[in-house]
């Protein structure tokens, strides 16, 4: 299983709709994706490590695929389409990252 | 629900001994943590967003807590232990950020 992370670096005074990426941006992105993503998570960055310290990350999402290629297959089809609707939520550019999934779940 | 993540930046010629870390380590950490984590994930890099270009982070785990606090709690009265173990399995220093959980699982 693969991993595809969408990271959003926290930038003083960016702008970030996180209601907007829920509702709206990554329901379109997964419907797009179909099968090729077995399902997504969100996260909505809070602190960083230190006392007071900001999130690395604003928000944080990741696809979770089978498989890379099928991923890259059906993003490539909709890149556009989802390239466009960024703008709609945010003006931070993302930080990609694929990874391999060592363990999904450590209770399964 | 809360997620606290642990990434671990790539580093040119950094080590990082993947097995240790899935075998021994975050299995300890969670022991330490009992029912103030309800699962761990951990996730291993392999590239980054543009080809060819490596991926921000080598490693990446996330402890999924009911509460940031309970985390908070239950890690200090095991930190020495905990931090003591990194050596065992790296030389990086890891960024650490906590998240509010928007989206645990899309499918649920």
């Amino acid at each position: 299983m693969f991993k595809v992370n969408v990271m959003y670096p926290y930038t003083e005074g960016a702008r970030f709709d996180h209601t907007y990426y829920r509702d709206r941006h990554m329901p379109m992105v997964k419907a797009r994706l179909g099968n090729a993503c077995a399902y997504y998570t969100i996260e909505k960055g809070l602190a960083g490590g230190a006392p007071g310290a900001p999130p690395a990350f604003v928000a944080m999402c990741a696809f979770i695929c089978d498989s890379a290629e099928g991923y890259e297959a059906a993003i490539q089809e909709h890149r556009a389409e989802i390239l466009g609707d960024i703008t709609n939520y945010t003006d931070i550019v993302p930080v990609l990252q694929i990874s391999e999934i060592v363990v999904e779940r450590s209770d399964r």
